[in-house]
């Protein structure tokens, strides 16, 4: 079971192409929705008193476990953005976190035991909350975002110093590190704690990187996108639910303690199947593109993604 | 033989990691000493008095067929430029034409049987003068620049009309086609005349479009950068040096008239070569990255790239 602490928010987004108002959005919805594909998700999230019954209906309809979103008083998380006309660069309108602003996520003794958990971009005092409150997963990964490096950077550090996996932005990565060069990033990032740093490019793809490891995946070759909001979350949620699944596959694994690192060849494809469950998710606005997705649909992507990208080194002739 | 129409410059080049004052520079050079790694190349361009005879025997030293530089009255080119600590923010600090103001390219009879024709980045109008005087070469290619898009729109979509392929960087492309997406940009560049556009997105790596056919791929993994200038030359030479030996090497190879287009596998890897000549460019300053190069260097980096890039697809259990 992969557990994700994360948010849940009602989006107001203006694209190019389109706008929608007040629709289901945050990173816990967006990673579940990517994620449940592959394998069981828990959400651990809190709505106000404002969220309609159907986006939690809507999660669970497609097996996202929503026991532990907690319903608080006070309005729900809002965000508000909008879009340039290259798609690349963002506008904050507001950001209104109401209930998310107390937000003090508990597991249940169920969630305690997640194989996989995944810390969302959320405080990194938080992270390390629900870090306390887990009994050794296999796996824990996590995202960040430019407000927390800035203004809390040595709590995201004491939270990095426990994660295997760091997933995050260009912009984030050479923020936190410090370093333009993305693989110069991503290396230091590594010495501050994390085995595997994975860094999304958006319309660039992603790149991987552990000690003595590294690979790009392209992304998938779209020619429209209506509503980047929630990539870099699918793409989470795509990564971490390929492992998940392969996980689940490889039976009498090392459960005990901190298991060992996915293989190389398993960690590329999770990388590919992020870039693939990114690219369905900004074809439509707000999770559109993740809802009704099969794990047939992703894998047709891949292997499209291996098609395009696929060349031999033969000599001249 | 290739032929290469382009700038011979002296540059004053500031970087994070150091600066260079009035060195070899030009699209010409970067072209020039990338292309002759693969097949014989003759440079047609022209400088000024100023210009040290130092740096023709450079380019001729390595293979490069300098004949046709002429030497005008007046001083020669030069650019100063600057770069931001990313890398991807380029300040121009000065640009003088001089003896490029009045350059008039006269291909000699030898020269007008050029197999391979790279019209690099100069007035569209005197591309197409040197599309006059050629006689059916088997490939033609041409740059461009925002300037030219923005100045002479009309002159560069006549000379669109005449080449097969069109290379140009991302931001060029966008302007051009007047579109973000960069493969909806490709398209509409397609429709202009080119049978394959090839876009150059830097530490991304390039794209290449045709009707039917899209490819990706991704850099080869720097972690120091020195000087990006002459990346997207060095890069063009590549590419279409592999394309001319290759072409060499297919013997009996269709030379009446326009000749057919390289097969899928051939450009896909023409592209892997363009990438890892741009890698070894952007590692010194001016082209000393790229002389002294040989074609074994070019094959290790770019089957180190096809390893970096590597995965397959194998199904969960």
């Amino acid at each position: 079971m992969i557990v994700v602490v994360g948010s849940l928010a009602l989006d107001s987004v203006k694209t190019p192409l389109g706008s929608a108002e007040a629709v289901l959005g945050g990173s816990g919805a967006y990673f579940a929705l990517a994620a449940r594909i592959f394998a069981p998700v828990s959400l651990v999230a809190v709505v106000g008193r404002d969220f309609p019954d159907q986006h939690l209906a809507l999660l669970a309809q497609h097996g996202v476990d929503v026991a532990a979103v907690e319903r608080a008083d006070g309005e729900s998380f809002r965000w508000g953005g909008e879009y340039a006309s290259d798609l690349n660069q963002r506008t904050t309108l507001f950001t209104h976190l109401n209930v998310l602003a107390s937000f003090q996520p508990k597991l249940s003794e169920r969630l305690r035991s997640a194989r996989q958990l995944f810390l969302a971009n959320i405080d990194p005092d938080l992270q390390r909350d629900v870090l306390d409150q887990v009994r050794g997963p296999e796996l824990v990964a996590c995202d960040t975002m430019n407000y927390w490096i800035a203004s809390k950077r040595d709590a995201l550090v004491r939270t990095l110093e426990r994660v295997q996996i760091c997933v995050l932005n260009d912009s984030e990565a050479r923020e936190l590190a410090g370093e333009a060069n993305l693989w110069r990033a991503a290396d230091a990032i590594l010495t501050l704690g994390p085995e595997i740093v994975v860094i999304k490019k958006g319309e660039h793809g992603a790149i991987l990187a552990s000690r003595g490891e590294r690979f790009t995946s392209p992304a998938y070759p779209l020619e429209m996108v209506y509503d980047p909001t929630g990539a870099g979350d699918s793409f989470a949620g795509g990564f971490i639910g390929y492992l998940a699944a392969e996980s689940a596959a490889a039976e009498g694994s090392n459960r005990s303690g901190r298991a060992e690192l996915p293989s190389s060849a398993v960690l590329r494809r999770a990388v590919v199947y992020g870039t693939v469950a990114a690219s369905f998710s900004v074809e439509r606005f707000s999770v559109d593109g993740l809802v009704g997705l099969t794990r047939a649909d992703l894998d047709r992507r891949a292997e499209e993604l291996l098609g395009h990208a696929r060349w031999d080194h033969a000599a001249v002739q």
